[in-house]
């Protein structure tokens, strides 16, 4: 299942840099603020990653969902406080959030996972 | 194609377990309230199940068309009714639908022949 | 509260009169789709309306949801059967839908009002 | 400017009421849902509190948004932490949020207003 | 019915300006790219401005129709050419974009209005 | 990668053909509308194109961009200009529609293989 964190951040990478290689300016400045918007602030680097998170899930990317969840389990935050802040967003966002958050649950079990194999 | 069904049972089935065993009530009420949304009330059943039907398709969400769709099925709607529910969901939902449709077609086929071949 | 109703409707005739004297014949033959859609066919009138006001409300649309409250109330439908639909949109869309379900209520209670009056 | 604040108060007690005093049980099982799952528990409030004012702002509702900036104010945000979630609001859910931004800072602004006036 | 531009337009100008002396560089640099994307490039500025409208409309923001509208009107596009744009939106978005389409109509002839009276 | 391409067309034309087989008019007349909407009128096919992918992708719609690429090419638009439309579809749709842009990218690419291998 460890794979499943490996397959999405090689795919990503590899079109990230391809995007990055093409000459438009509007999508390298927009990937330039999705670095910087992240960064701590007047909230901490976590707090935003949940906010992302959140944003992610209520909006039904599964792929920007497992960015945020990857990078809250590198912030260190737990499984109790993602999955609270998941329950928010399948509140607001309704029980068609309920197959992403079956993914999501699926994708932090690699993370878990990834890491005890290490 | 019947495995169309199965799969999509399967996986569906594993992780509402691991969700379920994990402690947040919050996603463990909303789980709880899908079950009794559905039931027989001041409209019957079938016509329920066709407005979460409808409700998956016009928010573009595969994994609940077919979970309504296979609720249709055991509930006996017959194609026609369901794709009547569909041409609706498309017109107000729009052509963004039709990828939607082809695939919730595609499941249908899977359902009746995996009952043709019971 | 019944000119809530009144307003709806006049501006609403309004503007489809601008539009259909407007010579774009794909927005015609939407609107004309439309007519169709809702017609009795495998299934009937009033379930066709119930389908239409929980994808209006699952989408958020106020002016669309206020049309199809109208017409399922022309239809017969009942607060039950009508409330029992909108409950099924708020779970499914969220409770992103509760300002939208607050002014349906409203919108229908002047419907009623409307007709109390007459 | 500070009438924006009670006006959306008093409509939103007005027709909460009444939606409670209708006798749909998923509706009022939803509004009591949503009340349980701002407390306090694996995160705090405030930070759920931020979670529900992202969400609300990415599906682009301003009602919702509304609610959570006055949670907000009173849980002690500071406009700059309200305003770094809203900026991720805005990238996460893109330009088309900006009108929705325009509308949550005025009533930020109101809110304090409100607050300097008593 | 002129007033409808004005009216728009000092809204958005004050709030933006409110939104610019904000210190939130994220936000600033947003409205900074959003003024850049719409500038000449491998596309002309008058096919541009129907992205940024067609775009607008079928994720149903009036505000940013209006906002397009308007510059469609100043680069001198004719209203069959917008039409024709706002019916691919109606086709795509489905007739859940038809009351947009009602107000995008009033717009379009407050500014023909507008500038009529000149 | 060039298959991206061939899976994706047969299996849409493979489904489409069932739901044109089927008899459910008001799909079959959204189908008609489809062809019609996208010939030239006061736009050109070109910009037309344009127009349906920008609105695919801010919908988030993989298969109707996907579509929409291929007829883009066919047409003879640049990578540049497709680019520059995909850049537009970003801004206003956010980060979200970021994972699309990868495989909306990645199918460029394959029609452009495609095209070097005859």
């Amino acid at each position: 299942m460890a794979d499943l964190v490996q397959e999405f951040n090689d795919y990503r990478q590899k079109m990230n840099e391809k995007l990055m290689a093409d000459n438009n300016k509007v999508i390298k400045r927009i990937f330039n603020l999705d670095t910087n918007a992240y960064m701590e602030g007047a909230l901490s680097v976590p707090v935003k990653e949940l906010l992302g998170l959140v944003a992610s899930a209520v909006l039904r990317c599964d792929d920007c969902v497992k960015y945020h969840l990857e990078t809250c389990y590198k912030e260190g935050l737990t499984k109790e406080q993602v999955m609270e802040a998941m329950s928010i967003a399948t509140l607001v966002g309704g029980t068609i959030v309920i197959p992403h958050l079956r993914r999501a649950y699926e994708f932090w079990e690699a993370l878990e996972q990834n890491n005890e194999s290490v």
